[in-house]
């Protein structure tokens, strides 16, 4: 079983390694890791005249349509969500009919993280119905869930599961263990 | 020719009445616009013992299965990048092999955007290879795009277009020029 690799792991140093650490705990549990800073065997020869970008993203969703299943990082990055990146390879999967399984790295809920954003950027009002809004006017999510409703509602009807685990900040990138839980629940 | 209108315009106060605008636009150039608020005419009896927020998810990925195309407002919120669910929206629509069209009401780059965030952070480093890396150590994209690379790849790839406005901040989520202009690119 194919397994792509999802998260924002790409921009750490070091990317190629961490790649190369997931792929191992794969190994142990069966499963053939495929990261996203893997090269393809064959490129359609009409990709060459595009530029690189464009390419990686191809190659991207070419290796997510090689995967049996996707486990993907959505610890949040740079914001109250998760890596739009990752968020779009999720959803890819979900709609070529395949379980995503999720995994992140606080344990801090959306709502939470919304707030305290929105509290730094000219902070949040109260409506009369219990409805908090930020500066601008936009209303903050209030389910109760790790992200944005259709991260979590995809993976659940992929038939994945989200794994949550609080780790500390400093490691919150380079710690494997809720990826590892993540990958034992991808087997189960 | 059905379009969902994806964007984090459902988080407006009055929702209802800008996608009720949208449509609008919509009807004008021959489009039947779509929204994420609308119901469905059917439900699965299986949806009815989910709760809200995956019935909420369910309906969206069907009502966007319903649809010939895509218009997604990409403006950034909550962070250097677009809203995740719409995001997360756009790949769904991409990996079903249908045109997505993106609109975005500030023109600054999405290598500034992130730079302007990382320095708000705990501050950015230059490497030496001129790539730059944020508080964390992870790398900024600079590809010269408005988002993420899979988001603007996954557009023109779908054979969509990403039509970028620069509108006044007060209203950049409620002037609808730059939406105009995207509905007008879909039907060319």
């Amino acid at each position: 079983m194919r397994a792509y690799l999802a998260g924002p792991d790409i921009f750490l140093p070091d990317a190629a390694q961490w790649a190369e650490r997931k792929r191992e705990v794969c190994a142990q549990y069966g499963l053939t890791g495929v990261s996203p800073l893997d090269s393809m065997s064959d490129t359609p020869p009409e990709w060459a005249v595009l530029p690189e970008w464009r390419r990686i993203a191809l190659r991207n969703e070419a290796l997510i349509g090689s995967c049996d299943l996707m486990i993907a990082n959505l610890t949040p990055f740079r914001g109250p969500s998760a890596d739009v990146g990752t968020v779009y390879e999720v959803a890819f999967m979900r709609a070529l009919g395949r379980p995503v399984f999720g995994y992140a790295t606080t344990a801090t809920g959306f709502t939470q993280r919304t707030l305290d954003f929105a509290n730094g950027r000219g902070g949040i009002s109260a409506e009369p119905d219990g409805s908090w809004r930020d500066a601008e006017g936009m209303l903050i999510e209030q389910f109760g869930l790790f992200d944005n409703l259709m991260i979590e509602a995809g993976i659940l009807a992929s038939g994945g599961v989200l794994v949550v685990e609080e780790i500390a900040a400093e490691r919150r990138w380079t710690d494997l263990s809720a990826f590892e839980r993540c990958v034992r629940a991808a087997v189960a």
